[in-house]
This record gives structure tokens, sequence and C-alpha cells, in this order.
């Protein structure tokens, strides 16, 4: 089966441990757009064992404060669908008043032109994310 | 401030403690489809403790379970987006491959006249959400 999540090629990898990788989605509209990605092929959250349910969301919880540090988004959109690639990976948006869709969900109907952005670099997001796993799992 | 999901109004709960309670989402076109809903007017899930985060989580995969074992869908869709409404809720979607948007996101373009399909009793579900997260929460 050719999986493109099974294969980590084409990617940007911001963050990585042995389960899972934070990688970078190219989206002019949405700087800042991560994905997490679990790198076992498995379709939905409850496949997983309580022990990496908790890691990834962990990781998916600690890209979130990564981004709010970096960009102070209004709003932070999480999603896991897996409908055209059933292999565990989220969404982590950040998303702005005055970006593309907003309020609507970034797969909704186009707002505007949405105002561009600088997003944080692969380094900055990298430290924030370990940071903030770091906090996570000690607390 | 007005907002619809610190009063608890016309909603149907199917499941509720102290906390958070899960609630029918009324789309003919998603029956099963389920909200999580946190009882306290918070906007993201970073502003919650590490230990309300993850309580909220466990019932978000205890519906999911819930809803894998009653409709047996293709797929499950979670999300939580919050950009109207900006009180933590995440949304549980039954997906089969013959409903009205799939593959796209619920969010997105329809795809056909979908497929009806008759929801769960509350009563079933809110009995499978109850075993699932006892089972989540004692391993």
């Amino acid at each position: 089966m050719d999986c493109p999540l099974c294969v980590a090629e084409h990617e940007t990898t911001i963050w990585r441990d042995g389960s899972c990788r934070v990688i970078r989605v190219d989206d002019p509209d949405y700087p800042g757009f991560c994905r997490v990605v679990w790198h076992e092929h498995v379709a939905e959250m409850t496949d997983l064992t309580a022990v990496s349910q908790r890691h990834i969301l962990n990781v998916v919880l600690a890209t979130e404060t990564a981004l709010r540090q970096l960009m102070r988004p209004d709003k932070i959109n999480l999603a896991s669908f897996g409908n055209v690639v059933p292999h565990v990976h989220w969404h982590v948006i950040p998303r702005f008043v005055d970006d593309r869709h907003f309020p609507q969900s970034t797969w909704g109907e186009p707002q505007r032109d949405g105002a561009r952005r600088t997003a944080p670099s692969s380094e900055a997001l990298a430290a924030a994310i370990g940071a903030a796993l770091t906090e996570l799992t000690s607390g």
C-alpha cells in the first residue's frame, strides 16, 4: 500500500522522536501550520495504546503551546480526519481573524484574500515544542 | 458575553460528569455525530490544566470507541476549532464512504446526497462511553 505518511519524503521535519514527528505544512495562507504524524501506520486514535494516545496528544498540545508563544494567534484549530490518508496525523493550525477562512474552518469556504504572515523558523518551533513537552510530561 | 455552550439549553445530553458533557449533534447527514463540551468557558486546550486536558481527551476517545462499537464507521473524524464559539468543544464524527462529504471533511464541499443511517440511542451511547472511559482510566 502506498501511504504518503509512511514514507517521510519531501517533508520538512521540525521535531521528532521515536514515535512521531512534527512537520511543516507548506500553505502560504497558513504560516505556522504544523502536522503531527505518528510514525507507524495506524488508522484511528483508538487503535493506539493508551500510552501512545497520551504521547501523540502531548506532542499536539506542545505544538499548540509553541505556536501560541511564537505567533499569538487568535485561535488554534486541531483536527484529525484521515479520510484520504488513514494514518494517524493531527493538523495544528494557528488562526487569525484576517486569515483566508476565518471564522470558517480552513476546509470551508474562503472568506477573503488572507493577510500574509511570516512563519516562525523551524529552529524556534523545535525549541518551543521541546520545552512545552518537557513541561507537560514532568507536571 | 453570550456563549451558547455556557448555557446548556436545547441540548440532548448523552453523558456528563462534573467537568464536561457529551451532547448529540442533530445533523440528519451525520447520525451519531457527538460533541464533547467542557463546562467551563475556556478558549484553548492549552488553557486547561494537564489533568483537565487528559480528562476531556479521554472522554473524546471514549466517545470514539463507543461510536466505533455501535456504528462501525469507515473513519472517525476529531476536531476542535472554536473560531465561532471560543469555548473548548470537540466534534466526534463517524464517517462513511457513502456519506455526504466523504472523503472531504464535513466542512468541505458536498460530494453527493449522503446515505441515511440510524443513530444509536442515547442510552446505548452513554453505556458504551462510560464503559470505554472506565477502561481508559483504569489501564
